[in-house]
């Protein structure tokens, strides 16, 4: 029942097949609808007593779950226009070779546009409600989520070395402050720190980020321990590994999200575990980069909470949570040896709850429960490939294509219905992105 | 231009916006079409010629993507029923206590009837056009694959213990003989040796499938060297390896397939490039059963030939090669820590002639050739997730849902048209394994 002394309309009752709440752990629901008012889950209950609910509109999914959006904790949405660029070669050789004389030369409000729109597309038809960014020119990252309706963290580069948008760490720091500005009374889109890595901004910056992060109460992303060599070549040169060095610093905190994590000690875990610190676990871009593997089995044995993240196109190459978590519950049973790791509730709770966690939004977002906001998608198991339907959970983390979505809601606002984007023109944004393959070549042929 | 002797009709002509032939190796063809006559490839040749050839059916596929249709080098297909009956349970007792009980009480002609079914519409709107299948009642599996019209090698279960199927291995032999015989003219079904394991299968079994395998030069499929518990097991019992045990036995051949092969010394290595052995990897089952990584890298380096298969539906759990490949490409790169291990061009391959050649039919299928069988497929790259189209075989190997299958034709013959399936009733086929959950859950609850 709706509370009595609540005389708002009813915005939208969701009749799904099941509902996958998240919390309760575990719980799978059917003959159940969701109630939305004033852009929250007002109530969960019988289908019967829904269908009689007054309401602006009434949907039936009938071969679909309703669950909360998925979050992806990490990208870097313009490098959509990336994709498939230079695959296949040596990691530095990619970086130094490709994406960055690419990224030097075409980096732009243009390209940040068109690449973002790309992928927020992408994004939003896979499932995916919010997303957390570090690129260039996030002033226009966030106009774009904006126009597309999603729900965001922008975490502003910062990088010691020029770039397109900023001349050093402080023109960094100079125009993310602004932008956090900006967007401070935004309902969807929050400003945090995306520092880059310990090896690439200073400990002077470091510092000034510590103390803005903690005074400001702010989100902070870094890459971090990304693989063996960046953590043994940070002991070689300073005798302290990478992690150290932020806890030292003051910014290992309830709200830094350290992304990638591969090479772990227990004491690297145990500081984790001392500051109430996220993970943003990337696994299949660390198995394109050859990486290594995120432990996180061991992360979630010490209670560490662990987000999901895409990274960006040019190093996956989907921009899908569905593939992440159906990836990273095959991967944590290879790492751990061991069939019972990351078993699929916990697999699609890192993909909801965890993310919602990593990004400071778990009172707003991540589960299905009264009083959260109605972020929520509906995937549909009728397909050949999700038969027979034996057991929900299983059939979405381990059978799912990625192709499943029929509908997205942010905040109750619906972004796609019956599998169409309803704020992005996807012929606009394929032709835009379209452009841009010829000008790499182009640029490519002559240097 | 066709062969000027030829006066059989064209049967069609494909003009796709590209085409991915496999040989020549990373050649890909804009602006060419494909001549089917007689179920075989005629010709390819430059569009605007393709164009004024008078034909039964041109076919214009302008955001499609032609190639040699995949081939499932291992499965299981019958298991699809069991697709998430009990995931995240430790191996053996996922074997012991769900699946060789469900599978000891319901096997039938009917359960392999539904199961392969279901499995066979998977497979085929995913882009598979050949399978290997290893499976009780492959007289059933026969004859559902034959309705379906696709291309297979049934390996039949050789087992010691007995099944629904068969009293014991020497059953086993009798009715799979008496099956190949069945079969033996058949243009689209091959019957081979399905020998379970070498520690399923006694030694003087194992000595008869050797003499019948080589009197007869049949294909003979095993699950080999699974595990590293598996070898060890085997050097303890008996202080020799499964791939040497094979070897002694005459067992290792140009015809022999070698599944899953996640633990290898140099010497098991040797012995398959000694004997011309074929590998068949199976990456996501591997993961999701915590099996180990089997070293494709290494195994191309020495010239063993790699074959791709998605196991069964129980332990992926799905049945989709482009998935399959996905995941090789990636887990290869982590295994050798290089990101230049298994390119997009070498995943492509395996999942196509890497097949053929395991399976024996290298001079029929597994490339767009002149002279081979039509068995080919149309992947439409328009969706958002391939886009922008920088490199077809990055976009394929990386990018891809496997949802993107619109046509699909086994010697020429077309059994998906526009994504719809011609031979198969997906309403039918969904309908008949929505029933075997339940028949499982009131089991296991009075079990």
């Amino acid at each position: 029942m709706l509370p009595s002394d609540n005389k708002s309309a009813v915005q939208l009752v969701v009749h799904p097949a099941w509902i996958l709440p998240i919390i309760p752990r575990g719980e799978v629901l059917s003959e159940h609808s969701l109630v939305v008012q004033q852009g929250r889950i007002a109530a969960l209950l019988p289908t019967p007593e829904a269908e009689q609910i007054e309401a602006e509109q009434h949907v039936h999914l009938p071969s679909q779950v309703l669950m909360p959006g998925l979050v992806n904790a990490h990208g870097h949405s313009a490098m959509s226009l990336l994709r498939g660029v230079a695959d296949d070669a040596p990691l530095l050789s990619w970086l130094q070779d490709h994406i960055w004389p690419l990224e030097a030369h075409f980096v732009s409000e243009e390209f940040v546009a068109d690449g973002t729109d790309l992928a927020l597309a992408e994004l939003l038809l896979g499932g995916t409600t919010t997303l957390s960014d570090m690129y260039f020119f996030p002033e226009v990252t966030a106009q774009r989520i904006q126009s597309a309706g999603m729900r965001a963290q922008l975490v502003f580069p910062i990088i010691d070395v020029e770039t397109a948008w900023a001349r050093d760490s402080d023109s960094c720091l100079e125009k993310g402050l602004a932008l956090r500005d900006d967007y401070r009374d935004d309902d969807l889109v929050d400003v945090g720190f995306g520092l880059h890595a310990t090896y690439s901004v200073s400990e002077a910056t470091l510092r000034k980020v510590s103390t803005l992060t903690n005074e400001l109460d702010a989100p902070m992303q870094i890459h971090l321990h990304e693989t063996r060599g960046e953590v043994q070549s940070a002991v070689e040169a300073t005798g302290e590994r990478p992690v150290a060095l932020l806890d030292r610093l003051g910014l290992l905190g309830p709200r830094s999200q350290c992304v990638h994590m591969t090479s772990l000690s227990s004491e690297d875990i145990q500081r984790l575990v001392d500051n109430n610190s996220h993970v943003v676990h990337c696994p299949r871009s660390n198995m394109k980069l050859a990486s290594g593997i995120c432990p996180v089995h061991r992360l979630h044995q010490a209670g560490v909470n662990v987000a999901l993240g895409t990274d960006g196109a040019a190093s996956n190459n989907r921009l899908s949570m569905l593939a992440e978590l159906q990836s990273a519950a095959l991967l944590a049973k290879l790492e751990q040896h061991e069939a019972t790791a990351l078993p699929a509730g916990s697999a699609l709770e890192m993909a909801t709850l965890g993310g919602a966690r990593a990004l400071g939004l778990e009172d707003k977002v991540g589960s299905l429960e009264v009083g959260k906001l109605a972020d929520m998608i509906a995937l549909d198991l009728s397909g050949v490939n999700t038969q027979p339907l034996s057991n929900i959970m299983s059939q979405l983390v381990y059978a799912t294509t990625g192709s499943e979505l029929t509908h997205s809601w942010i905040a109750g606002r619906c972004l796609v219905n019956e599998g169409r984007l309803t704020t992005l023109d996807l012929n606009t944004i394929t032709a835009r992105a379209g452009r841009w393959p010829e000008k790499f070549r182009a640029h490519q042929a002559n240097h």
